[in-house]
């Protein structure tokens, strides 16, 4: 990706009142007047940076293409760092395509998807994992994901991050103080205890903000609730009433749900992603064997499960499905919800109660067909979330990449404290922390690969 | 509605890169300013117009919200006439919707449909003709229709509509000139000869006008394409084809189609809207034959006539379809349509081609089914295509409100002409020159309603 040349890009969804060209480079003063004529004839070459400038963009035969506001601003003093301009137009499509004609005809390039930002990375105006806060601040949908992209895009995590490489050069110069005496035997400076000691923070810190992401990713993309049970046990139509529409298909024929179906619901500011399950059960028909598989392998990524049972069913089959399911539940938030209340005799709700009162589970008695008790199984479902609150100075790791570069980190200082602990040379555990101070470097982009900055901002939308 | 507050808005669509919030009116400054936090620490109030501020935007707590540009604009140089001011977010729905909420809690107002461009005309930076052209010009989607608003925007209708009220303030004044001395009767100061001509003169702009809105009609919506015959001739496969996509549903059954569906193409630059209608045939069925009446009436709407004709029917039948159809064209730009070129034995292509040679109408052979001739028949429609070129330069009316004012002047033009020539007497004559007056002056929104005005605005979107 040419990183020399100006480029162009509509920053703004269409349909709306306004719409917004940026241009950026070293030509975007040049070429953004070579279209625009100022109502008061002052060039923007010749005005100050952070201004506004009113006047009409022309076409190459003087035709009038729109009634424009320009913003300037000229390098380092802008987003990406370069020479830029804002060209404010009236928010109408056919206007925004001819005006990035006109730049690119002039000599600009279209932008690719967070090329904007890239530049702001590569100019130093921001670290990586404050380029990658950018793409999570506008994607952001409450007020815990906005929190976490906001402290992220201001630096808190880069901060956290910069803690950590201290630590871990203190750490080196005191192994090399160690080598550097290496000859004398008898020697010793670093006192191995306060390397072990130092190392033992370092993975501390490591594991906290490793130990975050299940939560950044449950606030990102909502905590995972799976619904499982016996086929036709009405999970479909929980699910729906719990989405408020119709995403998975009811019907009274077993076996009906094939495809995971995969929806988030807010709840009071905090965000559930339900996932829809083949019912379980010994099958011949293949496609639907691969959905139950499916199933308990959604069953380890969800950190809700909502066992759905049809009380209708014998109760004989009550204890067979308990041992199929709860030995998969161990380290889950598991809700037992008993379904189809409208069909339950009076006579049984007692026997009901003191079946499943011995499991060590919360229990609840509804009806997904009359939506009988479902507010109550939205209280258990927020009660059992395992967010905490989130504020603008905690650091929660929300990003994939972060969360494996912490991984790698992490088992390179288990290395160096087991060869401190099996007093190994000072030289092979020096490799190790090289290895950790590497991946540490790689959040913020100091040693990261043309190829992995290509796919981070690929990500990005068009015109950041 | 009031005029005096403070109103906010979102001015850019939901999903891009940017998101714009603008606010509008006395206070517009000083609650912009309780939000944000300047990083140069310099306020907004303290700033010159026309310039860039970087800062935060904070909420109550003092948590950030964005970082933020805010652009400042002073009365009278801004949009609305206003003191006002855009703030630059990132396009994240949760901050734009917080953004605002702030300001709501500080005093401002959410904005109505096109409240910016009203309080522009209320302040004299527009007249109505031209606020209109705004949401034009927001809406254009091809280079015709962009130059239409473009021109209306910048006052272009204006100032024909300012050429016709001095004419007729100038036949005003030659008929009071006659008033001031009916005492006199022998006298008659004003030569009703040089009335008779200044009126004449008047009726023809008028008329121009008029004439030019089925032209502007076009443009803005396309030009309407009727495609009528008889039941499964094909009506709706060629729609399909020429769409693209599958919009009508296609079946063997007789009668299929009953709703009629529209929908536009662009061809080369032009715009055609498609109207497919329900097949004309003799029906028991009272839905159908809903569907048969909405076809005729649709037809009396198209400029251009698509005649489809099944040529595996009896040549019998063609005559009778003739008879039919024929007569209900005269006006319009027909085509007559061949289809089903793929069942015809090449035996009786000579007999097709003698029976519809006798029409002064151009017929065209294809199959809709197999995509044959498609693109000739594409060319032909171009070819009947009743749009001039349009420039820049051009006065063409687009507006419905606009085209019914010119229709009453005409109206009240046509009846000072006649009774002028009737030799009534000055007065009467008068209240319809008044009429006359009254009427154009309501397009650029000198006399218009509060009423009016409102709905005129409630088309805007939101943010404009």
């Amino acid at each position: 990706m040419n990183t020399q040349d100006t480029i162009c890009a509509i920053g703004t969804a269409q349909g709306g009142a306004i719409g917004i060209v940026r241009v950026s480079g070293p030509e975007a003063v040049t070429i953004t007047d070579s279209i625009f004529s100022a109502t008061s004839h002052v060039p923007l070459s010749q005005r100050q940076p952070h201004t506004l400038a009113f006047g009409q963009i022309r076409n190459d035969t003087g035709e009038i293409i729109d009634e424009v506001l320009i913003s300037l601003f000229r390098a380092p003093h802008s987003y990406t760092g370069e020479d830029s301009t804002e060209i404010s137009c009236h928010g109408s499509s056919y206007i925004l395509q001819q005006v990035m004609q006109l730049l690119i005809r002039k000599g600009c390039r279209a932008a690719g998807p967070g090329e904007f930002t890239q530049r702001a990375f590569l100019n130093g105006k921001m670290d990586l994992s404050q380029a990658e806060a950018v793409a999570d601040l506008i994607s952001s949908s409450n007020a815990a994901s906005h929190r976490m992209a906001m402290n992220q895009m201001r630096g808190g995590f880069s901060k956290e991050l910069s803690v950590l490489r201290d630590r871990l050069l203190h750490l080196t110069s005191l192994l090399e103080l160690e080598l550097d005496f290496s000859d004398h035997e008898e020697l010793e400076f670093a006192d191995r205890n306060e390397l072990s000691h130092t190392a033992e923070q370092i993975e501390q810190i490591i594991c906290q903000l490793t130990e975050s992401f299940s939560i950044g990713n449950a606030i990102k993309n909502g905590i995972p609730v799976a619904i499982i049970g016996e086929t036709n046990a009405g999970k479909s139509s929980l699910l729906n009433t719990l989405l408020h529409e119709e995403k998975a298909i009811v019907s009274d024929i077993h076996g009906t749900t094939r495809d995971i179906i995969e929806d988030t619901v807010n709840m009071q500011g905090v965000t559930f992603r339900f996932i829809d399950t083949a019912g379980i059960r010994e099958t011949e028909d293949t496609i639907e064997h691969i959905g139950i598989e499916r199933t308990f392998r959604k069953l380890e990524q969800a950190s809700i499960v909502l066992w759905m049972l049809d009380i209708t069913t014998a109760p004989a089959k009550w204890t067979e499905m308990a041992n199929d399911i709860l030995p998969r539940c161990t380290d889950k938030q598991l809700i037992i919800v008993l379904n189809k209340a409208d069909l339950l005799p009076s006579n049984q709700q007692e026997q009901l109660k003191t079946f499943f009162s011995r499991f060590p589970y919360p229990h609840i008695l509804i009806s997904a067909k009359n939506q009988e008790n479902i507010t109550k199984l939205q209280s258990l479902l927020l009660h059992s979330s395992p967010l905490p609150d989130i504020s603008q100075e905690n650091i929660i790791v929300t990003n994939v990449r972060h969360y494996e570069a912490l991984t790698h980190a992490h088992t390179a200082i288990h290395n160096v404290l087991r060869n401190l602990q099996a007093n190994l040379s000072g030289d092979l555990i020096s490799e190790d922390l090289r290895q950790c101070l590497f991946h540490i470097s790689d959040i913020i982009g100091e040693v990261t690969s043309d190829e992995i900055l290509g796919n981070i901002f690929r990500k990005f939308c068009i015109g950041k």
